[in-house]
């Protein structure tokens, strides 16, 4: 962090200056035996943090992201215009407030942002993984954090914080480490991935590989995938989106500048969400597209159990957050989780906040979110002091 | 009609075999001037008729398709093994009974059942017109129609009825011609497209012109752009289902064929939606694919006006139907139209079906609807005969 870069452009209240790290395990086990029993290594993990560890180390959160985010979620990276993905909620007084914690956000395994996916090199090979990759789970990208974790030295996280898919490795941290997390924080996700949300990604999933591009992953060093990854991500962005905030961004207004050819976008909408697809193949890998999707369809922590019987040995205490208009993960899945709490007797608060924005909401509801999860933070802060 | 052939295969209460007829405007004025002010002609119209029209000619029900049905409406094509589309809503003592009616079907401009449309040929130069047809909009579709309702020596239609794209061309037919309608059915629609509705067109659209085999529309004749289109039909069937019908019909329930591919479907969902897309393409265009949902989008009835005021005119009677679980056309739309018509004192009856299939409901929830249409038809019959 180098405050002094850049003072005139960075707010107050930001980090400042940031830059992403990585750690490799090295050391055996250098290999991770994944859920499907494949092995795969070495694993790098890119990741950030944020704030000081204190002496105890006894302050750390552990931040996840979701489907297309990073390391990156807070502060600039040099040059860099548009600070970190959920830098409203990480910084000197805010959220997560990096005066009192420690804030560690790292890139999933399978992703494309620093952290070994498909498209790393493949030892065996000198060649980019590309199809070759195994398949892996929301539990293997939680599995390969918990070495991350340990490097860092931290014994118990203070929180696992995250939407979306973030919200899915934040339940399954709380599950597979019991002993290892305080509390955690799931907004806007679900316990298991519904046929409805599977068929999302799978339409997605298709768009990329009716690609001819694509040439079955064996794309890199050629022409990506794009306009297959972009309609994927088109599709993806009416889904975070409500009906109702759609409507009020965009209405039926027309674009300004008047099309050439009858099937150019006219309507607003059409072109934000070209704009949306064009800028994300620039910085997405497509077969990470397909990966990470089939792990959250993967996703059901319960299995063949109910809920609440996975539940029984969670020590962490949970805040759960969901939105009204999100329909991708609607609140009712929210719902069964904290059901589920209830049951098996683990100390759960739920909040459903009364959002228009649909999933994009845990994104954009800064202020309600703050307010709850300081006021939960304090709480979990002064439990463990007693 | 002849319902001795195959007698052991059709049920007693069907039309029986039914074929496909042709009505092209031959005479002047044989070209339409279009709602762009193009023009197109001449132009072939495929419709179905089932049951007598009357002496009087008072008995004729026109009935609208949406946006991947045709004129095969009701009854078996020679060597079919299932009837057409609204079969189970068509036939002797059905909702639309054609012991006492004359039901009339008919295929949209634009279409690829054997009206006129991109894959027709373009008289001027001989070949498929391909992306050199107009684009088209609902009032078209309905223009069209009202030279086969001419040419059939109707002058009042009983009623016009249809479901999605089907609803809008109903409201356009009581608005456009108020004095050729007695009551209209306008089911799961709307009165103008939202941004959500026009976001989901414009990404199937993308997913068909994203495939090279599309080639600016000039396909025919060689490989269509099937896989492009069978992802826009994909996406389409997710939006005509609810996530709780999506649940109860498939769940996470894995495929029984156990999949070579890693990212071949592995859910059941998956593989209905792999079905569903690939059975589509053996029966429709891709040009008319764009168009016709470039047409919806476009669908804005009222336009710079309020809707009640476009609605003064009308002398229809209206029975809306909208259903729960609809969140493609969500029932919200629908109300507005209602509200329409009281502030235009057009006498409107409203019913919203509590059904959990989605928007696929109005071709499933044929008891309910078969109530409710049968009563308003007898209550709009009994009303021409004061």
């Amino acid at each position: 962090m180098d405050k002094k870069q850049s003072d005139n452009l960075i707010p107050k209240n930001n980090v400042g200056i940031t830059e992403t790290k990585y750690f490799t395990f090295a050391e055996p086990p250098n290999e991770l035996v994944l859920d499907s029993g494949e092995k795969l290594g070495p694993i790098t993990l890119a990741y950030e943090t944020y704030g000081k560890l204190n002496e105890d180390k006894s302050n750390a959160i552990l931040c996840e992201h979701a489907l297309s985010g990073d390391a990156h979620a807070a502060g600039y990276h040099k040059g860099d215009k548009n600070p970190g993905w959920w830098d409203t909620m990480i910084g000197p007084g805010k959220a997560f407030d990096t005066d009192k914690n420690y804030i560690i956000c790292s890139n999933v395994i399978g992703g494309c942002r620093g952290s070994t996916g498909p498209s790393s090199i493949n030892p065996k090979t000198n060649k980019p993984y590309g199809m070759e990759f195994p398949i892996i789970t929301i539990k293997d990208m939680v599995n390969a954090q918990r070495y991350l974790i340990d490097h860092l030295g931290i014994k118990k996280l203070l929180t696992v914080v995250g939407g979306s898919m973030g919200g899915m490795q934040t339940l399954q941290w709380i599950v597979s480490y019991p002993d290892r997390v305080c509390s955690g924080i799931p907004i806007a996700t679900t316990a298991k991935h519904s046929s409805q949300q599977i068929a999302f990604n799978e339409v997605e999933r298709q768009a990329v590989m009716s690609d001819p591009n694509w040439q079955d992953g064996n794309y890199y060093g050629e022409s990506a995938p794009i306009r297959g990854l972009a309609v994927a991500r088109m599709i993806g962005h009416i889904t975070y989106m409500s009906d109702k905030s759609m409507a009020e961004k965009f209405g039926r207004r027309s674009k300004e500048n008047k099309t050439i050819f009858k099937f150019d976008p006219d309507f607003e909408v059409e072109g934000y969400l070209h704009y949306r697809g064009d800028s994300f193949v620039k910085r997405f890998d497509a077969n990470t597209y397909l990966y990470i999707t089939k792990a959250l369809d993967y996703f059901d922590i319960a299995g063949d159990k109910q809920l609440y019987e996975v539940f029984k040995n969670v020590k962490a205490e949970l805040l759960i957050i969901a939105f009204k208009s999100d329909w991708l993960y609607p609140a009712y899945q929210s719902r069964e989780i904290v059901k589920a709490c209830k049951l098996a007797g683990v100390d759960a608060t739920y909040c459903e906040i009364d959002s228009t924005y649909g999933h994009d909401a845990f994104l954009l509801e800064i202020e309600q979110e703050t307010n709850l999860i300081k006021h939960f933070l304090e709480h979990v802060y002064s439990g463990r002091k007693k």
